[in-house]
Formats: C-alpha cells, sequence, structure tokens
C-alpha cells in the first residue's frame, strides 16, 4: 500500500477543505456571530495544521498506484474530510455533541440531507451556509474537484492514478472517460455542474428568493442533498420556486454525460438513452400514480400535482425536500416513494441510489437468463444502447445488488435496538443508504434522527458514506485482505 | 413446446389429486359433515373427468421434454392443481368466496399457510384435514410424488424429461442426483420424508396430543406449511409440544442431502457442511438475541428461550405456527424476524424463502469480488464445501437475487392500493413470497389475510406461487418470449 501517495492526496482535500470553510467565515464575520467566526478559525487553523503536517510527512511518495489505493484513499479522504467538516458545528456550539455534528456533516458530503437538528433555523448565517455547502461539495465529489484542479502534465501514469480516484468516487455501473484523458472529464464535469448551479440560483433569484437562501438551496439541489435552511424545507415558498426546484432536481439527477453530450450536439443520441428514458419513464408513471391516489387531499389539480412532482422528483434524485408531509400520504403513494427512494437516480448524476442504469441492467439480464433457460443453445448478450455489455460490469452490478442488500437488511437490525417502529427503522436505513434524508413515521419529512443512539447514528454514517461510495471503497475499507501483506 | 406430454403429466397429476382426496371425503362422511362430503364428491368427480379428457386429449404424446417444458409444466401444473384443490372449500360452503378458497389453497400447496379465516375451528374434520395435507403434499412437490411413482424404466431419456421437471419443482441452487437416477433420487427424498413426518406424528401422540391434532401439525410441519387447525396456532398446547415442533420445523429445514447422507453413513461430511452450519449458526445466534431482547415480558427462561426458539424456527424454515403474538414485541427482535424471513431455510428442504445457500453463495461471492479489486492479477474462485461453484451456479444465484427484488418491490406497491399500512403491506408480501404466513401489523400471527382486496389477494396468490417454485417457471409462463415461435 502507497501510504504516502496517499497521504499526500489526502492532504490536497484538506487544503481545499480548508479554502473552502473561508466564505463560511467570512459571512460568519459580515454577520458578526462570534461563536461561529470563533468555529470556523479554530476549524481551518486544525484543518490547515494537519494538512501541512501530512503533506510533510508524505512529501517523498513513490510512485505506484492502483484500484486499491485509489478506493482506500477514497473512503480514508471521506472520512477525513467528515471529522474535519464537522468541527465548525461544534466548536460553534451550535451541535454540541461530536457524534451529531459528524452525522449532520457526513449527512451534508454524502449528499444526504438527513438531519438530527430540530431547529434549523436557530443556526447562524455561517453554519448554515457551510451545512449546504457541503452537499454541493460531496455532489459532484471532492477528490474530481481536487483532480480537476491539480497540474498534472496529463501523462499516461498519472492518468492512472486520476482513473482509479475518479473510478471510485463517481456513481454508477461503469465510468467512463468523456475525453481521453481522466483531467480534462473532470473539469468538463465540473464546467456543467457549476453552470447548473448558477442558473438554478438565477431562476430562484428571478422567483423573489433571498439571495442566501437561493444559493443554499440551489447547493442542495445541486448536490441532491436536501438540506433546507427552512424547518419547514420548501413548504413556505411560493409554487413558482417549488417548481424551480423539481425541475432542476430532476435535472440533477440526469447523468452528466447526457450534458456533455447536449454540448458536443450529438442530441440525437442523449434521447435515445435507455437509461434517461428509464428515469423519466419512472418519474412520469410515479407522478401520475401518486398524484391520482393523493387528489384529495388538496384543493386543486394544480396543486395535486405540484406537490405529487415535487416529492416524486425530490426522493427519485435521492435530495430529500420536502413541500408537504408525504408520511400522512396513503400507504399506495408511500409504497411507490419507498420503490423510488430504492431505485434512485442515474449513473453519473449527484444522486444516490441503486441507480437507474443499475436497475436496467439487472433487468435486461434477468431477462437473458429467462431467454436463455429457453434457448439454451443460443449466446444471448445483454445491450444498452445498442452496444453490448461486458460480462464484468454485469457481474459488478449483480455483486452490489448483493452488498446493497445485506447492508440494508444488517443495518436494519443493527438500529432497531433503539426501539424505533419497524417502519422508522426501515425507512431510515433507505433513506441514509440511498443518500435521500428524510424516512417515513419517526424520521419523516418534520421530523428528524437526533433521537437515534450513537451507536445507532454510526452505523448510519457508515450507511451514508457505503451509499455515496457505492459500498466498495467502504467495503475495503473495513476488509482484512486489504490490510495484510502476502 | 410439447403440449401433449404436458397434458399428460397434468392428466396424472390431477388424478394423484384426486385420489389424495378420498381420505378427506372418508373423515367427512365419518364425521357426517354432509355439506363437506358433497363438496369433495363433487370436487373428486371434476378432477377425475378433467384428468381422463385431459388423459384421452394427449395421449398420443410424442417424444421430446427440454428445460422450457419442464418449467411451463411445473408452472401449470401448479396452477391447474390449486384450481381444483380449492373445490372442496367452495363446493362446501365452507368458504363461500372462490378468490378466498383459491388464496387458501395456494396458501395450503406452497406451504405458505397465509390464511383468509378469522376462525379456522370453524371448518369442518374434512376439510381441515384437506387443508394441513395441501401442506404435506406441496413441501416435497407434488411431482416429485407423481415422479417417485411413475413406472418410466429408467432409461436415459425418461431421466432427462423426470430430470427437468425435479429440477424445476425443487428449491435450491442447484439441484443434484443423489443416486444416478432421478427416479431413485425421488423415491428416496419422499421416504425420508414420510418418514420424518411419522417420527412427527409419534413425538406428539406421545405428548398426548389427539391424533387428529397430530397429523395435521406434522404435516403443517413437514411441509413448513404453518396452517394450524386451531386459532391461536400453538399457543394452547403444552410447553412439550412446543418444543417437539420447533426441533421439527427445524429438521424439515435442512437440506435433505443431508439425510440422505446421514443414511449411507457420511456423517463427518453432515457436519462439514457449509450451508447447515450457517443455518444452525444464524438460527442459534437469532434464538439468543431474541431471547435477550423479550427477556422482561415473560415469567422464566425457560418460557422466554421456549418462545424465542419456536418463532426464530417457525419464520426462519418459513412454517409460520406461533407459540405467541411476536407482533408486540420490540423492534429489535421483530428485525431479527424480518431478516430470518428474508433468509429462510436450507436449499433442498421444504422450507421457503431466499435459502441459507443462495445467502451464503452470494456472501462468497461478495469476497471474491473485494479481492478481485485487491489482487485484480489473481483468478479467484468460490467453493462451497471445498468444491468449487460454477460460474453458471454463481450467475443463476444472481439473477435469483435480482428477480427476487424486482418482485417484492411491485407486489408491495401493487397491494399497497387497498391502503394498509406501509408494514403490514410490506410484511405481507415477504410473508407470502417466501411462503412463511403471518406477517406483521394487519397481518400478523393473530389476524389474517381475508382483509385484501381481490386484486392484492391475485398478486399474493402469484407471489405464493413464484416463492415456492423459485421464480423461474412463473416468470416463463408470464414471459412472452415462451409463447413465440421462432
Amino acid at each position: 500500500m502507497n501510504y504516502r501517495m496517499m497521504g499526500k492526496f489526502i492532504s490536497r482535500i484538506l487544503l481545499v477543505e480548508a479554502a473552502f470553510m473561508l466564505p463560511a467565515l467570512l459571512i460568519s464575520l459580515y454577520e458578526s456571530e462570534m461563536r461561529s467566526v470563533c468555529g470556523f478559525l479554530t476549524s481551518i487553523v486544525i484543518t490547515l495544521s494537519l494538512a501541512l503536517a501530512l503533506w510533510f510527512l508524505c512529501r517523498k511518495a513513490k510512485k505506484g498506484f492502483y484500484a486499491k489505493e485509489g478506493l482506500v484513499c477514497v473512503g480514508a479522504s471521506w472520512i477525513v474530510m467528515s471529522l474535519l467538516g464537522c468541527l465548525p458545528f461544534y466548536f460553534s456550539g451550535e451541535i454540541p455533541h461530536f457524534m451529531d455534528a459528524l452525522f449532520e456533516t457526513v449527512s451534508g458530503f454524502t449528499t444526504t440531507g438527513a438531519s438530527v437538528l430540530a431547529d434549523v433555523e436557530a443556526l447562524s448565517m455561517g453554519n448554515l451556509y457551510w451545512r449546504s455547502f457541503t452537499h454541493w461539495l460531496g455532489g459532484m465529489g471532492v477528490l474530481v474537484f481536487v483532480l480537476a484542479l491539480g497540474r498534472g502534465n496529463g501523462n499516461d501514469k498519472s492518468d492512472g492514478y486520476t482513473m482509479h480516484l475518479l473510478r471510485a468516487e463517481s456513481p454508477g455501473p461503469k465510468v467512463g472517460k468523456l475525453v481521453p484523458k481522466m483531467k480534462e472529464t473532470a473539469k468538463i464535469l465540473y464546467f456543467i455542474y457549476f453552470f447548473l448551479t448558477v442558473l438554478n440560483v438565477i431562476f430562484l433569484l428571478i422567483g423573489r428568493m433571498p439571495l442566501f437562501d437561493a444559493v443554499c438551496t440551489a447547493f442542495g439541489t445541486a448536490g441532491t442533498g436536501g438540506f433546507g435552511i427552512k424547518s419547514d424545507s420548501m413548504a413556505g415558498y411560493s409554487p413558482y420556486l417549488q417548481d424551480v426546484c423539481t425541475v432542476f432536481m430532476l435535472l440533477f439527477g440526469v447523468n452528466f454525460t447526457c450534458y456533455y453530450m447536449l454540448l458536443i450536439k450529438q442530441v440525437k443520441s442523449v434521447f435515445r438513452d435507455e437509461e434517461l428514458r428509464f428515469y423519466v419513464g419512472i418519474a412520469l408513471g410515479s407522478i401520475v400514480l401518486i398524484a391520482w391516489n393523493v387528489r384529495d387531499m388538496y384543493g386543486s389539480l394544480e396543486e395535486t400535482v405540484r406537490h405529487a412532482a415535487f416529492q416524486v422528483a425530490s426522493i427519485m434524485t435521492t435530495t430529500g425536500f420536502a413541500t408537504t408531509d408525504f408520511d400522512l400520504w396513503p400507504s399506495f403513494s408511500k409504497a411507490i416513494l419507498l420503490g423510488l427512494m430504492l431505485i434512485g437516480a442515474c449513473a453519473g448524476s449527484t444522486g444516490g441510489g441503486f441507480k437507474c442504469g443499475r436497475a436496467l441492467l439487472l433487468l435486461k439480464s434477468l431477462r437473458r437468463n429467462v431467454r436463455q433457460i429457453l434457448h439454451p443453445q443460443k449466446v444471448q448478450v445483454v445491450r444498452v444502447n445498442h452496444q453490448m455489455v461486458q460480462e464484468r460490469v454485469l457481474d459488478n452490478t449483480n455483486a452490489y445488488l448483493a452488498a446493497y442488500a445485506f447492508i440494508i437488511v444488517f443495518s436494519f437490525i443493527v438500529i432497531s435496538i433503539d426501539g424505533f417502529s419497524t417502519m422508522t427503522n426501515f425507512s431510515a436505513v433507505l433513506a441514509c443508504f440511498n443518500n435521500i434524508g428524510p424516512g417515513l413515521e419517526t424520521v419523516g419529512p418534520t421530523c428528524n434522527f437526533g433521537g437515534y443512539s450513537v451507536l445507532s447514528k454510526g452505523m448510519l454514517i457508515v450507511d451514508m458514506l457505503a451509499g455515496r461510495l457505492e459500498i466498495f471503497p467502504i467495503l475495503i475499507l473495513f476488509s482484512k485482505s486489504t490490510w495484510t501483506r502476502r
């Protein structure tokens, strides 16, 4: 294991993290929130010192960086980043328990949006900004950001290194390069991300949302995170603002490759993209079914459809904003939402969950299996977008499903020790593991995760990280054979 | 598709079914239950006529029977068998709605044990016997029985035909022959099954259970079905009888190959069997955890352990008897039970669920995937009991998990239309699909499935059949490409 190379990389991540705390510090200064100014100052100093110490210790790194190092590095980075990212909440005293602060921060970086806070509005402006910003940073991936920034000359060797890291951090069954060089790919992704976020802010400002709210909401939307800055999430905003949110949540749940395709004017291939069709189809179908099911609960057709569309977009893209308490909806609507929680957004988007692309692959692979029984002599292949899918990708997707199922069952049993209702626990695990945020009943959209014990919070933190990093980096961190030499 | 061969086979199944209705008819006659005598007479006449008509139509069957025909034949047989098996309930008027009678019968044959009846004790003795007997018949498989009876000379051709049928009906990721000839294998399996059932009856009689009760209870235990003949399931029986039940439920959840190994004195290989160890380990672990969790609910340690062990055995082997209302247990215990519902018993037993063998395969295959990331150059294989598992078996296990997950989510959404609570619906699907019986809340151990609409009952019937036949025979029945010619 190339520890020095990993240390060097993590030191760069911490530098970036410290830098990103500066705007929050400035906001706190501007608003004269003295406790959070102290919090941010202390956090920045600690983060910087650690970054420098790590850089000094690991400055003589050797070459040699493989898939294993990439995965361990990603897992370790996210953990270190979260441990330091929670310091502002802790030092300012606004989230007095360290585990709570850590939960909130991991929930931020992993774009989950599950909160332990009963009253969000009690936070200072600086901390509110930082809390929402963690979503934006976590959405596209901090490592991707660092890679996009990095100087590296882009030769083959450093490209392999970048590739391993990017693969480990980016969501989806198959991470490809958009352009021959990974570094350029990272830059393009961040450009699209940045552009869409700005567009989102502009549309919110047009609807007369205050600038601070607009920026924070856009961060939460872009990262498909879901931290609101109001206790009632998005319920208090105007219908126009809610609709803007719906549209942008759905947009951020689309595979970013599609946007790149639009950029290079391959419009046709975007419209023919099977995952995109699957995603849009499920979203529209769910909106229609839920709107029909809750038709008697709201005053007008517009209101019904608006709430249905907002909640579907929010849950399916794993954002987790809410305009209404869907825990009060009838079972059928809740069942659809639970189904959407499982599927999630498109691969290669900022959304979490199992991913539409994977579900599509599994369905196709299942159809193949049935056909193989019917026609055992015939060689059958799985195709997506007219291209043959490699058996290795199918194999990994299957392994992913197995890991996914085991983790859900295991975490569900662990957090049940706290004695909350079965539905609360089950939806809490789904909401954290799929990086959604709110669940049902005691962790529903109007409630929070504050009641869970430290053990359960720990379990849910692992779930959030495993969900965001797509299981394997975390599995590998906990695997014995990673740490034994052969 | 060789329809005639299939028709001929189904006609034999119906003959056997009609023959098995005779004891129930005799019981009704003995007890002078005139309405159920009429019910059985009418049902036997209809079943026999249909069998003869089918035999006459298909008497000139050609040779040629492949995996495809085997699967379709198994699916079709079970459906036809259930449609006729429910007639006694319907014609006697004891279950007045046809859909309810069908639900009860499918629940019987698939060894689910989910009931629509609020008061079981209101049934006549004849129908009670028939209801429990469907479990026994369904447990080891009706087709297997017919095959074991059949005259066939056991040459290679008819062996292939037997193999396809046996494979399709028997549970587990990999169905092997115990002895070179499939027909002999079927006979051995039925011999063990019969022997254990008789043993169970004897042990129950020793505990002074009335003969009728003992036979019906043994049918429910042997098939891991769970229909009781009392409204309070097993709660009213003595501790000794409950313990006998616990032990036999666990015994019927063991892969029958293990018993065959014992018969031929390969004791060591039984103790080394990884699936058996996995099964016993999970059962013991769950009993300890639940006993600890519910320690304050019962008077003595003996009572606590007895209830914990009974419920764990009942749920894990997917039998579904109950000695206590586990819906009142704390969340942690319920979470463990839900986990056990998912895993189920051993492959090659009469129990349902995902099967321990499959879970073990998936865990091992997951470990392989992690190792493959760590050491990409090395070829890794999955071994069970020191034997390499074929990639094809792993592939099928993965496909099974995917199908399993899709069916659960789909059925859950469909039955949610009825408006029961989310937990009720979710546990109802798990309980039916895994052939367990009782779920939680409205379908808990003291309640029944009578409240669901016809649509939901239909969905749950499909789930029960798909669960018992391990999905693919049912998937293939509903697959377009089965019915199109190429």
